[in-house]
């Protein structure tokens, strides 16, 4: 397996990769060898399912539910003492969690913290560090998840600037990507933040983190990234590459469950400054508990928490980093790049209706797939009705996530025999028209 | 026990309502006589502790423990589908908690949605609603909890304001109450927001929310509340009073666990406007999955939703409602008032060394009580010790607090006995001197 993986890691075609189609025979073999087939065993997976929709919903792991009945069990017998004499205690959870994810993105474990969820953490942290002496403009793109969109440009009106001129939108040439050329291009003088996702949420492009930032420096301006759609099966560098800031979410590849709060990493350099979003929950905590009303921060992200954390929806991520750690974030990464080559391989023979939207060079590409058809709404409805659970996004892609904390080589085989059976026998068609889906 | 309460709401002094000191015998047969004792069995009550700090943490109810469960076995059954075929469906799940609320509260349905922590509300809310044109200040009160006055700063540094010039500040005359006559001739045209808790966290005293409310509007302002100390316990009726916004969280007298989600009241002449804090929860629903990069609020308070719910720490509290709602608003309220009337009692008559640090008339008292003295610290600390469950609240505050949810009248008069042991015996001496405790 490791060699298949070199190869297509090596060579922007899966396909050619192998030299030949695959089979289900090399589908079962590849399954036979993998080292992290038995993960699968530590979740919960729906019954006759095929689940390809981790990177919208991750599943529940064993481990994930015994934290949060441990949680459950604490607040039953130790009630208000669950705050400091809970194992792990609540009063210091985020900043805990914080430790254990930072290896996961490349941090020191003082620059990460769990809390809030991302929408609010991407508020506080434009919020605290837009500085229009720096360039009065916030670079983003037009292939962005919505709600960062909705959040910077209610930080550009907090700030008094108008979101239609403070705002400068990279667009994308396909459709489908954002050219990094493009991105780096536009960052001048007037651009005093760059604000972009490491992995865009429909065609599952892979941007460079390192070399986005090192253009926004160059240029005098702060790089900040939403981690949302990598963060769990793409390593990260954030401190080594020198990323400002960064905000991503637990419950996809993480499988926190659902609206498990967010994540967040501020580099140490600006550790020190008050949150345009100061809560309780950020101010040093050894003097908390004093009540004082002017507000001190802690020397730390931590200093980006707010209000009191969700600890019942904090502690299935406990649970869930169990499997992370166990797999090795370099050993879930180079399974998913090897199921994705897989899948892409598969559409290219199988399904020449469906374009594939996606990278297909390993290094630009995150975890999941975009299978593009003119009729995605329908095909996504006649895979779920068929057991199969991706999504759809607006306007043509059916979204395909193997992940693999969960899925295997021949999961991904017989997804797309289901969407080839679909499209040969039209089967769609007796689905209806319409847009939907839940991220 | 109906015609003692009614006594002691007409009365300032409960001692003197019934004529006699409070006795043990007293104490069990207002338990014997109190409609809502049975409500303790559907609790789980720490073993040998009696617990008087629900106004920190409430105790677990089975049935929120139960509801936790179902939503993660709908995680672990329907996993993504639960956004939509999870009963109760997660995608509506802060609109209809807040149904749920809406009548504890007073405000219409649309009016009231659960989400974010109560700080992060705090945020959206003032930061949408403040208005420098209204008038440039915001007027607080000295006695606050510190998180209101962070956001609140954070809030007008936000808006180019600096916080010193902007937050008018209502002193308290004797370190415990604030005079609803001062906060009224507070507000003058350079106010353009009023906000106040309903209920203070450490004296406990229950504020005039209607007459705030109609100062603030006589003199062109807004009104907001942190209800954090009252709902659940006291009655409210926002609607009725016109109160513009308020926010609580659900944790104390709610019972939802540690962190639980907060929640939210806007009136509904309000809604429409784009909140401070937008984010892709708050969008119409309808469109929400349309994907826009322009954000257009839901037409009611669930506008004021940002990221996404987090469903494991909001699920307890959809569970615990429904011992409040079986019990009733009123009913809790008027055993609360006959508990604390209870308590003020036992220490006025037991107690010569401490000080009760909360308004006797019970109108303007929430649901705890400050029993003050200048061990406070250590009296709590032995109290502790002892198995009964207090907050210290520094410089000088035990904080009592009789849930009447699970706590009975036998349970007060142990407690007081436990108070008088540790004086007599200056049994607080064992203990260390230091500050600390968790709201």
């Amino acid at each position: 397996m490791d060699d298949s993986r070199d190869d297509a890691d090596a060579d922007a075609s899966p396909e050619s990769s192998a030299g030949r189609p695959p089979t289900l025979t090399e589908a079962r073999e590849r399954d036979a060898d993998d080292p992290l087939a038995t993960l699968r065993e530590r979740f919960f997976v729906p019954d006759g399912e095929l689940y390809m929709d981790g990177n919208s919903l991750g599943l529940c792991a064993a481990d994930a539910a015994a934290a949060l009945e441990e949680a459950v069990e604490q607040w039953q017998t130790l009630a208000i003492r669950g705050w400091t004499d809970a194992d792990p205690d609540w009063f210091t959870y985020g900043e805990r969690l914080g430790d254990r994810l930072a290896g996961l993105v490349g941090a020191d474990p003082a620059e990460v913290v769990v809390g809030n969820s991302t929408t609010v953490n991407i508020h506080t942290l434009v919020g605290t560090f837009y500085d229009p002496d720096r360039g009065a403009e916030i670079l983003v793109n037009d292939l962005d998840f919505p709600t960062d969109h909705y959040a910077i440009r209610a930080q550009l009106r907090q700030a008094g600037r108008d979101p239609e001129e403070a705002l400068r939108v990279v667009e994308s040439r396909d459709g489908r990507t954002v050219d990094e050329d493009d991105i780096v291009a536009a960052i001048d003088d007037d651009v005093g933040m760059v604000f972009m996702p490491s992995v865009l949420y429909r065609s599952g492009q892979l941007l460079d983190v390192e070399r986005i930032t090192e253009a926004a420096h160059d240029a005098g301006a702060l790089a900040g990234f939403d981690l949302a759609h990598s963060v769990g099966v793409v390593p990260h560098r954030l401190s080594d590459v020198g990323v400002d800031f960064a905000v991503w979410c637990h419950y996809k590849y993480l499988n926190a469950g659902p609206g498990a709060p967010a994540g967040l990493y501020v580099n140490e350099r600006h550790f020190g400054v008050t949150p345009a979003l100061a809560g309780w929950w950020g101010h040093e905590k050894e003097t908390q508990f004093e009540m004082r009303h002017t507000y001190t921060p802690a020397p730390s992200a931590g200093a980006f928490q707010i209000g009191t954390p969700p600890i019942l929806a904090a502690a299935p991520l406990d649970g869930a980093l169990n499997v992370t750690e166990d797999a090795g974030i370099e050993a879930l990464r180079e399974k998913s790049v090897a199921l994705t080559d897989f899948l892409v391989a598969l559409v290219d023979d199988r399904l020449p209706d469906c374009e594939v939207g996606t990278p297909r060079e390993a290094a630009r590409r995150g975890g999941h797939v975009a299978v593009e058809h003119p009729e995605a709404y329908r095909i996504s409805e006649a895979l779920k009705a068929r057991g199969v659970v991706v999504d759809f996004r607006t306007p043509n892609v059916v979204r395909v996530c193997p992940s693999p904390y969960y899925v295997g080589f021949e999961d991904v085989y017989r997804v797309v025999e289901h969407l080839e059976a679909i499209l040969d026998d039209r089967e769609y068609e007796r689905f209806e028209t319409r847009g939907g889906g839940v991220t």
